[in-house]
């Protein structure tokens, strides 16, 4: 993925305590062909774990996710954080600490999508204490599904969501990993 | 689009006053394959309107512009509803009412990303009212970008966007078009 280590270098800006700023090409304007890519190396890498579903939460995870799915050819859920009308009375939440947010989010999906039959692959655009994708994790679960492996397009070790997502069992995936940002830069392994 | 038609008279569901339930295929579970060819569709008809960026809305119009600008080899940007941490301290700003929330919304796209050089081709998912289109139109104005069309994947003509959209002077294209759903069913031209 020398593509991304490269858009990452080049118009990634470290805005201090953590956060980086990628919103040219992943989290407000959207690079296509640089999503098709990190889709397509995000399904080759996740061949073999047998999914039937991708899930991810909106927003920012939805356009690599929705890539993953294009390349797998397999349907995407994005959970929801508002419940919209058209979602039945019934759903399964969880909550999770928002990282940019500061606060606790709901994560929602439908029963009606996702099932004891499902293997799940969570795909989000980050992985930095991955307190999103445990709530990902915990919805799926819920279903009764099971979930086969976490894909991210960007990773934060010194966040430590890799160690967090341990007692899950899964691969974990990231296509870019960022080791350092402590100095003003981004450093990337 | 017969794919789409059909998946719209099999799996969509009418909940009464206009709401058209499409959450297997477009809002909460997305099918990859029917997106990637609405993408295809959308950037065929636009094919001539020389855009330079796909502008669209979180949440729901994220899945169908990011196919409408793999196809097109454009920049996708959507508008968020609230200000993430990463985005500068002066932004666009407009608010739309939300046909599904019953209330009034923000949209905000930074200036970094949209400049007086753009065409904007606005994608959503639904025309409906038309008002989260127009709220996006003012926001690619006010960077000084000009709008050079508007596509959707299922409009209703019952709501009657196109012609809220007209002042707007440019193409209006919609893959499936809803015109009755007053009897329960749901009628598609």
């Amino acid at each position: 993925m020398k593509n991304l280590h490269d858009r990452i270098l080049k118009e990634g800006k470290n805005l201090g305590r953590g956060i980086l700023k990628v919103d040219s090409f992943l989290n407000h304007q959207v690079d296509p062909g640089l999503m098709d890519e990190c889709g397509r190396e995000l399904g080759r890498r996740f061949e073999s774990v047998e999914a039937t579903k991708i899930l991810t939460a909106e927003i920012s995870g939805i356009a690599p996710a929705l890539a993953t799915a294009l390349h797998m050819g397999l349907p995407l859920i994005y959970a929801r954080r508002t419940k919209p009308i058209t979602m039945p009375g019934q759903v399964y939440l969880t909550t999770a600490p928002s990282h940019t947010r500061g606060q606790m989010v709901e994560l929602m999906i439908s029963p009606e999508y996702l099932s004891s039959e499902d293997r799940v692959l969570i795909i989000d655009d980050f992985l930095a204490t991955g307190q999103t994708i445990l709530g990902l994790a915990r919805l799926a679960q819920a279903a009764g599904a099971r979930v086969v492996g976490v894909g991210a397009v960007i990773e934060k070790t010194f966040e430590e969501g890799r160690e967090a997502l341990a007692p899950l069992e899964v691969p974990v995936e990231a296509l870019a990993i960022v080791i350092d940002m402590s100095g003003g830069e981004i450093i990337l392994r």
